[in-house]
């Protein structure tokens, strides 16, 4: 069990930290971004730590320059492979694999830690749009219309980020994930004929580099589970939207998922929480294993306390075996 | 066969007008909003008209200040039914039923005229948020937190649009919508719970005191479609994600579907986009009947010599039966 957005503004001390650095610095400071990451688990009996950074962050070290406002801003939209240099993590992103090197020093021998990078899709589609949207139609209609410009992209993409989970494996992560937020707005013929290759492509490279097991997160892909199913991950996480049960049956029993408590159901009266919460886990358990999580990020007017009930109830619920199969 | 958005910023006649008055004075000038209704007619020989106007136009109606910049900005998000006037059609929104007259009025006798609504929970979801949003997290917060205070909103809208609907084919729409364009942000759970009841409602109300039949398109809903299909309108809107086939499927073949292609195909070369309008007739072949549509609003960037290609198309390939079975 872990929380997407685990270390972030929910948290008061969080929020303490942040005013006296900004987002962009403290994902490019080891120490801090070592301080935020291990800040949940200093709270709460969570069975991994996610680094703290931001998907956009690797990017900067393949020649974009962007900022956080608070989501990424892009100087200019990046439209074409040439101005996209391959990523070195050693070289470009050496904070990251130093604050994941921080963080596993500290962590306790039993907990997972976890490291992290945007597919390429979705990184696509902020290079493509400039900023953030919410339907991406830019960056969609670029597929269409430049299939071949956008494949030499997505490739890039691709290669740097394969070589990106692969450094921060090797800097300590036990278990790497692969968020591809904006997967759900493709259909499924898109995302086979664009997506799906490359984005395999980064997880066998991945695998076969590390040995260690890859998660991988499309959201609101509701309609593209069989196909999601393909891109090979050890773990599929599974956005709220979706009754587990019913990911479950489409991905097939051999399949780990990760989710899917909407993060909306934190607001509920407890009693009501207690029932989404066991309604998650029953959904879960026909599955190979189940990572208990939010199917979203949780939101930053969540109260603490309400996380404390969530994780309390799960650990009670649920029997450690399943919790932890897939950790370290 | 019509097209969502397709009295839009697309076409440069539209552009052109909206130079000397703003979005929300055409919405309100019959003369203006019945010329931009018309536009897209004058090009396309699409079956259908759809009245110029924005989901958020009849609020102002029911006591909500608000501007559009361009999308809904609201003076104060609103949090209580005692905040919400019931809508009277006629005193309030009579210019929309001004131009739904001026309209049917020049429009051929072959030709639809469709009026429409935002459903109860997207206009919620723009309430509570006070503006948009890619999650309308506090709106969902807000049903989870609140039930009882938002079923009673919810209660307000649905009476309102009910009433705005039925005011809408008295003044010569012959067709009515609801767009819910937020409702895929819900699991089917928190949608059967708070949202079905009260859309049944407004679309039963209205097709009772119309005999004219209604639209329901919920945007994202791919994970909703058993439940969307008990909402009971005569047609069913489908966003481009879920293939068409799959979508009839899963609404059993009783049903009439409008949709689907993705609006980013328009984008594609030219036999590409001829193959992925032939996937989507296809795709509605099984249905009852199938009103060919895009899956979603056309984008303001599109080529509207792409738009006629496809117009072209969807003529030729399709008998006029199964395109006008649900027209007029």
């Amino acid at each position: 069990m872990w929380i997407m957005r685990q270390a972030g503004r929910y948290l008061p001390e969080y929020r303490k930290l942040r005013e006296s650095v900004d987002f962009k610095t403290a994902t490019k400071t080891p120490e801090v971004a070592a301080r935020i990451t291990l800040q949940p688990l200093e709270r709460f009996e969570l069975d991994a730590a996610i680094i703290f950074s931001d998907i956009m962050t690797p990017l900067e070290g393949m020649g974009v320059k962007l900022d956080f406002d608070p989501g990424p801003v892009l100087e200019k939209p990046v439209r074409s492979a040439d101005e996209l240099a391959l990523l070195e993590p050693e070289e470009s992103a050496p904070f990251v694999l130093e604050a994941l090197r921080h963080v596993r020093a500290e962590l306790a021998a039993d907990k997972a830690l976890i490291g992290f990078a945007g597919a390429p899709f979705t990184l696509f589609c902020y290079l493509i749009q400039g900023q953030g949207s919410k339907d991406f139609m830019e960056a969609r209609a670029f597929l269409r219309a430049e299939p071949d410009a956008a494949g030499r992209m997505l490739d890039v993409l691709g290669t740097s980020m394969s070589r990106y989970l692969t450094s921060q494996a090797d800097a300590g992560a036990d278990v790497v994930m692969l968020f591809d937020s904006w997967a759900g707005l493709l259909s499924p013929d898109v995302y086979r004929r664009f997506v799906l290759p490359v984005t395999r492509r980064v997880v066998s490279e991945v695998r076969t580099a590390t040995r260690k097991p890859v998660i991988y997160f499309a959201n609101g892909a509701a309609s593209l589970l069989p196909d999601v199913r393909e891109v090979g991950a050890d773990v599929v996480g599974v956005d709220w939207t979706v009754p587990l049960a019913r990911a479950v049956e489409r991905l097939g029993p051999d399949v780990v998922v990760q989710g899917n408590l909407d993060p909306a159901a934190l607001f509920a009266p407890e009693a009501e929480l207690e029932q989404a919460i066991r309604h998650v886990i029953r959904g879960g358990a026909a599955a190979r294993a189940h990572i208990f999580n939010l199917g979203h990020g949780i939101h930053r007017t969540t109260d603490p306390g309400r996380v404390a009930f969530l994780v309390d109830l799960v650990r009670e619920a649920s029997t450690t075996a399943s919790t932890a199969e897939v950790g370290r």
